[in-house]
């Protein structure tokens, strides 16, 4: 049987079984899956080197399939092969059988790719659309790192091909010369609520791809010989240039009564789905003239499948740190940004451990992982995304997908970019960290558009459930002075998972030493009082380091606590309330439902009373000159909290 | 004098004034404002129509500068003609001597463009790079719509045109033939950590401007004439096709002392300025012969400054509306979905009110925002994004500051995607409604790649301060039923200022009906007890009521509140959690730090002794087939809210 007649054989068998495992579950996209059947039997059964045992080899070519919804398609070529997943943590085997139970909760087989859930064929959750570029971006940019010489899929639908992230990860595929990395567009021409715009036409696309450098391919994505060869063409020897396969396909494809722009997200019926594999049948008929053994080699394995791992050392002290890079004048000046410390940390890890990569958005002489990317040793695991954040971190879930543990950076308000993106992490299980400098109002003068102010609020709702390491879904990580910056990044690269690190703008004291140990979860009492506990974190701690001292004024003995970690020990917490009278007060420089909402949980949870009072910004702030300005316009100046803290125990400050 | 030395002078006027003002203020970007000094003067002397004594004139042409940070370039333009600005709220002409306030707390001089702060020549801020091209795009649409031939300038960084968001907004410019929007890339070559990549270069955007669709002109940024004939090419009769200019411009142009990498975000010190200030004046001799007397003509005003403000009719009540419509039958059958009952209520005040507009991401047949554009009379003001939502939410800001309503829906999970672009459409004082379908859990058989989980934790952080309008940043609602939905959808019309409503997939049992009225702020007592509050919202709501049914074979007298707004009434809510002995059960179907810590904030404040308990969704879900599958999955089914209010007050269900 000819290559030909093979391909179109399996993709029939693969369009059948996407067809009546969607039928089955009630729910699915088979039309899309339907679209991309050629495409996948061709990688999945030639052109990828692959191993069906061992489906997340390092060293294997990979599958990025973007558009998560036409997953079935690789259920299916899954099953035909009998590739491994992980059932309930047990490998098996997947056979067509499997496949009725699509969408069960007791299956790995989710609505969309999901490695955790079981398919580590995958590296990555995909399905919020337009992310699996960057993803396989990442990938490529590790696989050239580590010369495994596995190369990267990744399928694309048209209508998908509008989201701006798309062409982020196009520019940075050009930037990084990844012609490891093969972009298929996937142009079937349909959308969920309509047709795709002519934006997203083949042949807008291809001009796309040619004006931002690519070399790109149209095909018929239903021609087997085609398919075959515009990846050869991929995978020439020595290629100098990314290329992009744009594939004009039928959503639908071979069932005529399944096709138009009102099948997006429809399964067939129960009753229906028997006549649609009828038509199926009879277009594979017409292309082969026989169906009937139709076989294919099994796909090839990967070069090899070694892989070294890099040995970690011991990392740095802080003062080991600062000695080494001449910074002890620095370190005995007692005053420091932390996220200039970050940097110092980072660098130390870069040096300890060569999995750590850093990775920033035009802004690393801000975020100060320039620190890293400066030092010789360390440049080739510095990664420049340029200004394009939710590409950045996809290509950190690629990263950490390779093995890597990449260090994220920007401005905390730019984050904001990418919270699709780093849920879609925490949803793939990625081991990625993300850092935000400039964090909360006080940068003052560059104004509310550079300011993060509800991002503890989202950060820290992940920190309110378990991810799939057990661990809590993402810790909020607030260093108040250079020391707990060091060591909570310290921390954060030996935690598996994400995490969130936000370091502010500008230079304060030291207020610890190498006495202290931070550690996830971890808080630090600063002043033992009994009267009142005041908590808070990051620059706020130096604020109110004032205010405790304006309280002494009043005769009132505060308690300072340091509530660096999200989520935290709410024992300890309720204890040192409970020291404290029950008063709390709780002051951050952000809006709210963040800190404050933190402690009102364990507080409110316990039954016993307190009273939790919460500062916090209540107004969009505005540029400001400096740091005390901006605190006095949102009431957040020591003396203000000075002044609330005592309103808290009725004492009036001015009386 | 020439038009030509005319701009020169008035280049370096603004050139001058950008470095004093930054100079002044110890920061800012006068490098980058040096690079677009000749293009804000054509545009402001010359090209725009417009009014300095009414900047924010509603048929007058628009600047939107999306790179914010140039913003001393128009500062100093608009002081050097006079143009009205807000200072505290009175008008007041801004002249030279004001821009030394640049960026101080009370001044409206903002770090970036802040029209809320006092500055309406902008209609949007900016400053978190990449989004003023769709806000220009929505001001196209709109003038496109009230025929007021308005023109939209829009200028743009190289660095900053790596966002993807500038794509999409690229693609919706071509799919709405937007003639009357120009985007000017300002080609300076340098971003803030290093070079711009060659993937922006001039000849790169240029090449990818023509594959999307547009004419691109390609021009010397400092060369007066070349900058109008490109301005003028755009303005000719009769244009047919978008256009864009890609502007080859020098960062810190005219001042060689300030040029080159390293001088990004870098004011000069007060020493400095005065010798670059000498240099830009040589520049200006060198160019001109003479910059003495330097004058030009006033900006031209618009051709009419007439606005028809469309009147608004009453709006009709959830059941004239379903008789209206036909759908009388599924009104009498009891059970919707709230997202089809907003897509009813949007239809009725799309009738109402002819500055309602509904815009989508290509989900709207899921939103139900297709009643509106399936409806001839209406589909006019229906806008089709496509898959892209960043551009999505710009648009509405846009939209918005043309004085139209606009309610932008998509999936909850994929509005995370344009979450910087809502903040700083807040930041805006935008009219703007976020609307988002099959939130939570109850989706089910997707997965997690399409279920909002910590969607409410961010937008309640806004409800916890007070925006521009004197009202709360955001209001987050959530319906249970399609009578709450509906009357919801017309109270977030009737505010002005942001609002999040939250609907979900499945259909659900009516539990309201016309007697109930729906306020923003509000909550709906739905059982009295007196053991233990149930506080719930949206779907949950009615798993809830089943619990109830369970704690009452139980012996359990339980109250069930809907709280359907965040922010809410907290007195009253103290009130009815003391009327159940302090015991409060927070039951929602998304991750924590969400509604449960709203009532946590509001029971820890009191300083009284409650005991709130909150059930949530605590790991990552995974596709079921149906809602029941994944509430049991997630603790979240009837029988596990009941053992677990049960619990609260130490009643062991099963014993």
């Amino acid at each position: 049987m000819s290559f030909e007649n093979a391909i179109h054989a399996r993709a029939i068998v693969l369009d059948t079984l996407s067809l009546e495992m969607c039928a089955e579950s009630g729910s699915g996209h088979p039309t899309s899956a339907m679209s991309i059947g050629h495409l996948v039997a061709v990688l999945m059964y030639r052109t990828m080197r692959w191993l069906p045992d061992n489906p997340e080899c390092k060293t294997a070519d990979r599958l990025v399939l973007s558009e998560g919804h036409a997953v079935p398609a690789v259920y299916a070529a899954m099953a035909d092969i009998g590739a491994t997943v992980h059932w309930n943590g047990e490998p098996v085997k997947l056979n067509p059988d499997h496949l009725k139970t699509l969408r069960e909760a007791d299956s790995p087989l989710d609505g969309h790719p999901n490695p955790k859930e079981g398919i580590s064929f995958f590296d990555a959750a995909t399905g919020s659309l337009g992310q699996g570029l960057s993803v396989a971006a990442g990938l490529g940019l590790a696989a050239t790192a580590d010369k495994t010489g596995r190369k990267t899929y990744c399928i694309i639908g048209d209508g998908e091909a509008r989201e701006g992230q798309i062409t982020e990860a196009l520019d940075f595929i050009m930037d990084h010369n990844l012609t490891n990395v093969l972009p298929i567009f996937n142009c079937n021409s349909y959308g969920q609520a309509g047709a795709v715009s002519k934006q997203q036409s083949p042949e807008r696309l291809t001009a796309k791809l040619e004006a931002f450098g690519f070399d790109a391919e149209t095909i018929d994505g239903h021609d087997p010989n085609a398919i075959k060869a515009a990846f050869d063409q991929f995978n020439i020897q020595g290629r100098t240039k990314p290329m992009a396969v744009v594939a004009k396909t039928i959503k639908g494809w071979g069932a005529p009564s399944m096709q138009g722009g009102s099948w997006h997200g429809k399964p067939a019926s129960k009753q229906q789905v028997q006549d649609v594999i009828a038509e199926l049948r009879q277009t594979g008929i017409q292309l082969t003239s026989s169906l009937a053994t139709a076989s294919i080699a099994i796909p090839s394995p990967p070069e090899s499948t070694q892989q070294t791992t890099p040995s970690s050392n011991e990392i740095m002290s802080f003062k080991e740190a600062m000695e080494k890079w001449d910074m002890s004048t620095l370190l005995q000046s007692g005053k420091m940004a932390t996220r200039r410390a970050y940097g110092v940390a980072l660098r130390a890890l870069g040096h300890g451990n060569k999995n750590v990569w850093a990775v920033d958005a035009d802004v690393s002489n801000s975020t100060f992982s320039n620190v890293f990317g400066n030092d010789a040793e360390l440049e080739d695991r510095f990664v420049e995304c340029k200004i394009a954040e939710q590409n950045m971190y996809s290509v950190g879930v690629g990263l950490s997908a390779a093995g890597k543990i990449p260090f994220c950076s920007t401005f905390s308000k730019f984050i904001t970019r990418g919270y699709d993106q780093i849920e879609m992490a925490i949803n793939s299980g990625a081991n990625i960290k993300i850092v935000g400098s400039h964090s909360g109002i006080s940068l003052a003068a560059d104004g509310p558009s550079q300011m993060s102010l509800p991002d503890i609020a989202w950060f820290r709702s992940f920190g309110t459930m378990t991810d799939h390491h057990g661990n809590p879904g993402c810790y909020v990580l607030q260093p108040a002075d250079a020391w707990a910056a060091y060591g909570l990044t310290l921390a954060m690269a030996e935690h598996t998972g994400c995490s969130y690190l936000r370091t502010f703008r500008p230079d304060v004291e030291m207020i610890y030493d190498e006495s202290t140990t931070f550690e996830l979860g971890g808080m630090e009492v600063l002043t033992e009082g009994r009267d009142v506990l005041i908590v808070s974190a990051g620059y706020m701690i130096h604020e109110c380091n004032k205010a405790i001292d304006e309280l002494d004024r009043l005769g009132i003995d505060a308690s300072l606590l340091d509530l660096y970690s999200l989520p935290f020990d709410e024992d300890r917490l309720l204890d040192l309330a409970n020291e404290n009278n029950g008063n709390v007060f709780v002051v951050e420089d952000n809006y709210g439902g963040s800190l404050g909402s933190a402690v009102s949980d364990a507080c409110a949870a316990s039954g016993d009373a307190f009273t939790v009072e919460q500062l916090h910004v209540r107004r969009i702030p505005k540029s400001c000159r400096n740091p005390e300005s901006i605190l006095k316009m949102c009431g957040l100046h020591y003396t203000d909290i000075a002044n609330g803290a005592a309103l808290l125990l009725g004492v009036h400050a001015n009386s």
